[in-house]
């Protein structure tokens, strides 16, 4: 329901860009919007996969803008403000250079990246209401991004900004079928191993549309060869056995492995009951969760932290970064835009011909400016997700003793995933998230408690999955985006409509305003957007 | 059928175990060989996900021994021939070693390792009727693997002796969604990519299923309440839309997604015809492959070449190790074994209290011998599978137009595979496998090429899933394990059964007398069996 009301909300919003802008703009804003197709959502959420998401429709726009596809000198004698140090203001700043334009960066924080970020041994942790410090210890290894953590293979912009700047990249393990599931209203609260739950499904399934294929229920459907070939299809995907009934499979592993391993392979773990495996949405949920385009195999992460990234655009950038610059007013000027901001406390001011204001509406809604009633009410009213990762360091139980590498255990309490880092293998310690919350209640009740008490939660939540959480893991430190000063949230949910367009000089850019949500790929488009939009109104 | 067969020998001889050895033995051996469980086949076949399978039966059998299960100083004043330097005799002689026995390692090669092989620039490739020089690039990064080359998270005994002996490890990516299907007789011989062949495959699978359950054709199976159950698990499984139907789903990617990347998201694909995708078993088959135990992710490789992995028994056993050492008789003493040798071409010999011979059945069949009737009569008939490996450098094609990082094509040509390399991604060049080619008429065919027509062949039938290969891949080099001496074969594949119990002093071991045949895992379960025998016939 809430996807179908988006896309009419874009619909509108498509008509009054077409009547104003004309059928061009319309295309590149459909293109930027991925028009019919169901808004992607954070990778973090199953949104992607949710259930009963209609099918996309629509579609035939051209693809959204790029860099290659504007004038080369078009910025000459032009100057860019660009509000905002993250992906997209760091992206924007880094393609507008090449145009010619003469750009500036005003970013609040001491460093570059927005949520791309990476906590290490001593770094700060500030919130609104609390201060923390990382007290993991001190190695490459012992890391984790307090923002995005991973890289879908297809998210081709960032990719190729990691070719070009030398990012080392590595495999981000998504799906581990070692990695458990865990409902405490199910199974008497024991965590079943992914692979059960899965090969259980699968082979009760083929099961059934086996025996229903046998009563002739398809016998419309399907003609006596195709049955025949959907039998036989249904053998391989369900791993049948006598009588194309599923009996387990060793696709399940087998009972004890975990204790004795490879050393024995016996009797096969009897099928887990279907009533149980279907008694709740979270089992084929969370299965499919790797299915979603933007979560499949393979998903990718730099070497050595999401920063990496944050690093190599503030590398190219450096010249035209003002870091420590926290903006106070965003005012139109006869020829531009004005900002004034305060540096490291002192009052100031800088004029542009065009201003790209990448902060989040979240923070930008208390800034005060001179936004059109239609840009202003929308800034006011777009909606964050909240999310929250509790990371701690600790030895690598989950390696060591149930042979889990990487991937993602799901459980049915707030802290919702239990992540298992994708790098140091083999490695003495590891830092492993107790906690990742998101959409809703559950991120918004951890976001509500103190350091103090996210960490103690999720030991305790934790421990239901894996014991050992109660005397390994230490070192505790959270992250909850909605209290950290200038993200004041995890990725915007609202529809973007008013803010894809131009504002006089003003353009707005950030994952939120992209159709891909809560990606860095996300911001990628956006700046794409914006530069498109200051090419177009200094061209056009 | 092959299978159960399989089980009916390994019953008969299991009798003769009984009765010779005593129960002990004859649970261990049980163990050892896994009873009831199908024979896991090599990692690289698809045998362990073959369709009718029958599921496992029996077991309750003890895990089979491992370090720590012998007495501290079982081996004091013993002396222990080791015949061969791969996986097998190395974790003899390192476990050995520890329980106070004097081992030494004969090895007719010049380097230890055995199958464990990593190719980079300069090595040499002799095969009985052709020698190649690898003519790679001199890179850390280019290499690859012309042995064993992944490992599953759940053989612990292998990764254990890993994290013992410090060789890194990093994920093997044995499943990505971005990788091709191809069948030269489906789809006009167009590939497609895994992640559409799969969401279709589910999508309709599960809208049969529910169809059926909506004609009532499973009102007996399930009662009202699971069956609104089973259709929620349906939609979401198969990403259905309305009426549950399946109109293409997101999860299968976009049109010209390769081409328009992230920057447009329109209409989905229309679903791939159900007809099509049941054919053949090609589809599901593949499909399934990663569903096999010994194939879900997490999949794991040494960082560097899995040579590492020999490299760092070898360092331990240095001291034991007689290289360039060839074996050209086995003869049985009073007291114990004589083994004659050439080393450097020189004969010599050299005696033992006990023997372990870890020779391919392939190589051992032309050594003389003091073997027992029945332990020689089963040396003579044990099969292997032939596989062949071709490699070629290229620019990584495959990540920077395709977004393809890592994992497998699958086409139904004799080159069977095509591996994507899972390190080094973004960097210029990577090592690609233009074929994997194993287990029967396939393998068999590349082998008889000489290699100048093996590369040549993988050109021409991988170009039909990259047209790329014909103008970018370079400095083909192949292997076929079946022509490499000392190797001559990939893995066993007959059902071991005398080889498994002593022949007087003399000891099997190797991959092929395991539960594990063609992994490393099972190599070392075969040393432990070993270790185990000689333990109890000195104690005994």
């Amino acid at each position: 329901m809430r996807k179908s009301g988006a896309r009419l909300d874009r619909r509108e919003f498509l008509m009054r860009v077409g009547r104003s802008a004309g059928g061009a703009a319309m295309l590149r804003t459909m293109a930027a919007l991925g028009i019919g197709s169901s808004l992607a959502g954070c990778g973090s959420s199953s949104a992607a996969s949710a259930p009963g998401a209609a099918p996309p429709t629509g579609g035939g726009a051209e693809p959204s803008p790029r860099p290659g596809d504007w004038p080369p000198n078009a910025g000459a004698g032009q100057s860019v403000l660009i509000l905002g140090a993250g992906i997209a203001g760091m992206t924007a700043a880094f393609e507008l250079a090449k145009l010619g334009y003469d750009c500036t960066i005003l970013e609040a924080r001491d460093a570059a990246g927005g949520r791309n970020r990476t906590l290490r041994a001593g770094d700060l942790v500030e919130e609104t209401d609390s201060t923390q410090r990382v007290a993991f210890d001190a190695s490459d290894e012992l890391y984790f991004n307090a923002g995005p953590s991973r890289i879908p293979h297809h998210h081709e912009l960032l990719l190729g900004y990691c070719r070009e700047f030398g990012v080392a990249l590595e495999t981000f393990v998504n799906d581990n079928h070692a990695a458990r599931l865990h409902d405490p209203l199910s199974f008497g609260g024991t965590p079943e191993l992914a692979r059960r739950v899965r090969s259980d499904l699968h082979g009760q399934l083929a099961e059934l549309l086996s025996s229903a294929i046998d009563q002739g229920a398809l016998d419309q459907a399907l003609d006596a060869a195709d049955r025949d070939r959907v039998l036989d299809m249904l053998t391989t995907f369900g791993d049948l056995g006598a009588g194309r009934r599923y009996g387990g499979s060793t696709r399940a592993g087998f009972p004890g492995q975990e204790d004795v391993g490879s050393r024995r392979r016996g009797e096969t773990l009897a099928p887990l009951d279907l009533a149980d495996l279907v008694s709740s949405g979270f089992w084929t949920e969370r299965l499919s969760f790797t299915s979603g385009l933007d979560q499949q195999a393979t998903m990718l992460q730099p070497v050595g932290g999401m920063d990496r990234i944050a690093r190599a655009f503030e590398q190219r950038v450096a010249g035209d970064l003002v870091l420590n610059a926290r903006v106070t007013a965003i005012r139109k000027t006869v020829s531009g835009v004005r900002v004034d901001y305060e540096l490291l406390g002192s009052a100031t001011s800088i004029e542009a011909d065009h201003c790209i204001v990448t902060l989040p509406a979240t923070v930008l809604t208390e800034i005060p400016g001179d936004y059109s009633p239609a840009h202003k009410a929308e800034i006011d009213a777009f909606r964050y997700t909240s999310a929250v990762r509790i990371a701690f360091q600790s030895r690598r139980f989950w390696e060591q003793e149930h042979s889990i590498y990487g991937g993602i255990s799901w459980t049915n309490q707030d802290i919702t995933q239990i992540w298992y880092p994708s790098h140091g293998f083999g490695s003495r310690d590891g830092i492993v998230l107790g906690a990742y919350a998101f959409g809703g209640p559950p991120g918004d009740r951890l976001t509500a408690l103190t350091p103090g008490q996210r960490t103690a939660t999720a030991i305790t939540e934790a421990s239901a999955v894996h014991a050992a959480f109660t005397t390994e893991a230490v070192n505790g430190v959270s992250v909850a985006w909605a209290k950290v000063p200038f993200q004041r949230g995890a990725w915007g949910v609202s529809t973007p409509s008013v803010l894809l367009t131009p504002d006089d000089r003003l353009f707005y850019a950030g994952e939120h305003l992209s159709m891909l949500q809560g990606w860095q790929e996300g911001a990628i488009l956006s700046a794409y957007r914006a530069i498109d939009g200051i090419v177009a109104s200094a061209t056009g």
